[in-house]
């Protein structure tokens, strides 16, 4: 089963499930100031509502869209070359990095000139990476903190506010009873944001002054090109990162690139890459070179798998070209575990499941081992100093992380806590990025403990959370245990929110187990965008709700998560196509609905006197709803 | 695909796959104080911990068991005799009821005696109903206003209790390690109830106050004595329903006997039986025979059968004379659309997406068409009347309910729930026991103030709620969309919670549904239970967590919700058999373990002198865990 019996580079293909685009939608692109910035979403086309019904148009729904090229019907994908290098340009316009001749890293060059990994070995490999000059810095933190609004930033403001001015004009003008339900689909509830304050428009400069501030982070190092600019901060969409990556025991790189292209066509925000086995520095060329989402990585795996599993034996060198290799890659982000100091390893002992973090229990055998602090904790600003020449962002590790019920919240996770709320100020100082991963296995009461704690002690660094799982009791469900702890966390100021798949406990996610993790990460996401009252954050709803109200079936489907599997369960009820155009359902068949009953009650309502309009005011004063405060703005600027 | 066609009651079998015994399970039974008080539990047998890791024994877990007899093994089903009349001698003795000669309702009488029917019918169509002797009230409320505790009474105890103690003894004396552990396993973190108040240990007085208060119903109708007493209440377990039910378009009797045993298979407390097709009544009254958990319906869906769909024709007599008829099968609670009141109806005019509440809709539609209340609000007292002569709990409906984000919390939900408070008091004046239903679609940030204003409006009579739904946009997996919501509800102290399948708004759900909704369900009340603090609730957690630490594969599946998906997962990875004895997993492989690392560090800090036991009193210190009280106060009483 293992890639070289398996994999040839000359016949990778890209999977053909990931290249097609979603029902009823199209890939557009907003343009920002200047020509090569262009920012892609998805639109999704609504059909008009029944004449019976009031005959309006419904104008397309944008949504935030991280599937890149994939389902750019006009995009040539050869996932043998790669995509194409979108921010190149602008890396090289500052001016402050230099092609390197060849790798720095030893192990990068002895896997570039081993003969036996020619035919694993993708194209991108021949290119020469870049690293920063000497003495400067390349972080998006660094730029940030100068005033300067990268192009990235400004991509990202973009992609932030998801084209929402121009679907509320359309709304205004969408018929008859347009300003009508231009009110009501661009309302929202108030949200409790719990302390972060999200801007109805988000500017490059609000973008700019959260990186400044620490309080966001955009990861995107120079040597991955190919990524389309993302943010992940408290006061901006919660995003969520799915974890691919084979191990010893299965999987091969088409298999890996497959579950990223997979990943992200249903949302993944950024994609870590976990790989143990052999091949791991190729698996990660493949999936680096094509994907458009930032890449995470643990580099304590790979160190371990090059001293044969035996954590006493890595060094601060290993570690060092491991960085080095990887961050010339183009590695995004870095989960590095360097909280696990020496004296809170004992605090693990009595607890029900010990350290279940694989990098926090390879540092603890170290420490023991060597009886001294790590290497990740005594070499921590030679690490920022790798970090700033490549702007790889640090996700600071919680090694010592709850992996039950029992263990949740105890003495070592805090304690762990508090050192990485530390070691975020030493990164600040090199103007290196930041998150703070967090836990794990919480009971409900237990959350906002977490996400308090990590505020105040990491100063609002973002927190970048698995799960949490909410019970021990469901492995088989393990994504729907953890998906209701996300939510909750996410609604409590978590940015970005780690899936886990219905396999977690118990096996390696294959394609369908990813997308099961992604959207029930997507749901979280979206509750807690709602929750907080993240501006804009309901209008999907709201336009999903009315198609649904309407009997529009198909738009019900395309408007949802998943489309595909909407529409099979309503055809595994009613397949006949002609059911999709009805105005009833399966559920209560077409004599006996009661959405149709309520359509008699207001059409009755409205021959008996009563406004629609006028209701429809009264209602959103009780429920002390807020206009988007983007529509707000436009419409008092035009 | 209608019922006639297919279905023959001669032919009528259970389904295999409902009586297959869980794996390592065995039913067990707790005596109470009379012989035929014997409460059923489940028995999930542990292997000894390996050797290496300390060798104790692993006391067996109970679990709380609503499959009836079909899991049993010494049990003989034959769905078409039904199960055997567990309360029939209880009810008997109380003496206050009497056989009736023929059946009270008209169209009770026609049903049984059109020959057409025949090959439809249960045997159970033959027995006599039972109905309060004239002037006496046969309620759960009235014998615990009395001071009377019912054999159902001591039963739930019982029941609730879970066999903690026995649990607790026997981790005592589990070997060398034994102390320890049974502290371990015996603790749990200090809930945060939002004033739910659980005692340690359930008695039957606990029970005959609660039920007395209104706090909590014990859903048992005289004509359903094959039901296992059961307890929905804010200070005991979080319960689960399940609804079932052809519609016209679709399922048959024997399929929806199916799904009843399959749903009390994998946990659902009570089943509600939403059939709207021709022939519900007959279906119920399979249904009602072969249930060991109490079954819910929604009159006024027959009702509306009988007028062909016409819902401004119903009238009072209609619809009593459908009570009688269900109330005389068996049906131990009736959903009432009651506080769907002429007044209310405008307010629904301005919404997103009306009413969609079934029961709501016939209802608005009634009111508006005649211009007055309903015959539900009008003749409420009368309603009471029959409840009290079966003992029908309330479920006060929420006909008004959001369909939508949108229109959560609105005035026109908000003002049917004050008047559900109202019928309350009405309800509790004639002894008769009350359950308050509630929404629906609602985001995070409001579901809040819906436990609150219930609590309060409705004096805390035990909360009821589908989902809530805390998105809109994931038609398909409104399971996890309502989950999200229906942990949290439940935390802040709704007793019961409807499932929603991954078919909600799509389809109806078959088998495969039925049970990814309960799965769903199941782990949102025990994530509730957990944040609450529920004394014991934390056990299995623990038992699952200490068996996947010792990489007891087997252990960790059947001590989870669903034991065959966890398997198949694993063995989807680690097909061979052997693999579940190993101590390694498909994640790392066998060289590359965070858990066997762990147990390295363990041993390694054990002979650096770091004492678990120490470290464990220190580890619960810091966290605030309190002794699981029911645990505690054994220990002293021994």
């Amino acid at each position: 089963m293992n890639a070289p019996e398996k994999f040839k580079a000359d016949a990778a293909r890209v999977d053909g499930a990931a290249v097609e685009p979603l029902p009823n939608s199209r890939k557009i692109h907003i343009a920002g100031s200047r020509p090569d910035l262009l920012v892609p979403m998805r639109e999704i086309t609504q059909a008009a509502t029944p004449t019976a019904l009031g005959g309006e148009s419904n104008p397309p729904v944008y949504v935030y869209d991280c599937s890149g090229p994939y389902t750019d019907p006009a995009a040539r994908i050869d996932i043998r070359q790669g995509l194409p290098a979108l921010r190149a340009g602008w890396i090289a316009e500052r001016a402050d990095t230099e092609t390197l001749s060849a790798l720095s890293s030893a192990f990068g060059r002895k896997r570039a000139e081993d003969p036996q990994l020619a035919g694993l070995r993708h194209a991108g490999l021949q290119r020469h990476p870049l690293r920063a000059l000497d003495g400067r810095c390349v972080t998006q933190m660094h730029y940030a903190r100068a005033g300067i609004i990268t192009p990235e930033m400004e991509y990202i403001a973009l992609r932030e506010n998801c084209n929402r001015a121009a679907y509320l004009e359309q709304l205004q003008a969408s018929g008859a009873r347009g300003a009508h339900l231009a009110k009501l689909l661009a309302r929202q509830h108030r949200g409790e944001s719990f302390g972060a304050a999200i801007p109805a428009h988000i500017t490059p400069e609000f973008v700019r002054d959260e990186v400044a501030r620490g309080r966001a982070i955009i990861p995107a190092n120079i040597n991955h090109p190919e990524s389309e600019p993302m943010i992940i901060g408290r006061n901006f969409l919660v995003k969520i990162n799915c974890n691919i990556g084979n191990s010893a025991v299965t999987s091969g790189i088409q298999e890996e690139v497959d579950k990223m292209t997979w990943a992200i066509r249903w949302g993944g925000d950024t994609v870590m890459d976990l790989s143990t086995g052999k091949h791991i520095h190729e698996t990660r060329e493949w999936i680096l070179r094509n994907s458009p989402v930032p890449i995470g990585t643990v580099p304590i795996y790979q160190a371990l798998e090059k001293v044969d599993g035996r954590a006493e034996e890595l060094t601060w060198e290993i570690f060092r070209d491991t960085l080095i290799e990887q961050a010339e890659q183009g590695v995004d982000y870095f989960t590095i575990h360097a909280g696990v100091r020496l004296a809170y390893i004992p605090l693990t002992a009595g607890r029900m499941t010990g350290i279940v973090s694989r990098g926090g229990s390879i540092i603890a055998k170290w420490c023991l081992a060597h009886h001294k602090e790590s290497f990740l904790y005594t070499h921590f600003e030679d690490i920022c100093e790798i970090m700033r020449a490549y702007d790889v962002s640090f996700s600071l590790g919680d090694g010592l992380r709850p992996g039950s019920i029992w263990d949740a919240n105890d003495e070592a996770q805090l304690a762990e806590l508090k050192t990485l709320g530390e070691l975020t100020q030493v990164a600040w100082k090199h103007d290196c990025q930041v998150m703070i991963e967090g836990p794990g296995h919480v009971p409900m009461q237990l959350i906002k403990e977490n996400m308090d704690l990590q505020l105040d002690w990491c100063d609002e660094a973002p927190f970048y959370t698995l799960g949490p799982l909410t019970t021990d009791i469901a492995p088989g469900y393990d994504h729907i245990t953890s998906a209701i702890g996300a939510a909750q966390i996410g609604w409590y100021g978590t940015a970005m929110l780690c899936y886990v798949t219905p396999k977690e406990h118990l096996g390696l996610p294959d394609k369908k187990d990813v997308k099961d993790g992604i959207i029930a990460y997507k749901i979280a996401a979206h509750a807690a965008d709602l929750a907080k009252g993240h501006p804009g954050a309901q209008i999907r709803d709201n336009a999903l709700s009315k198609a649904r109200f309407e009997f529009r079936w198909a738009d019900q489907f395309n408007l949802g998560l998943d489309p595909d599997t909407a529409r099979d369960f309503h055809d595994a009820t009613l397949p006949q196509e002609g059911a999709k155009l009805a105005h009833f359902c399966s559920m209560c068949g077409p004599h006996f609905c009661s959405m149709k009953i309520t359509q008699d009650v207001r059409e009755y309502a409205a021959r008996e006197g009563v406004d629609e309009a006028a209701a429809l005011e009264r209602g959103m004063q009780a429920k002390s709803v807020e206009f988007v405060r983007q529509g707000g703005e436009i419409y008092r600027k035009q």
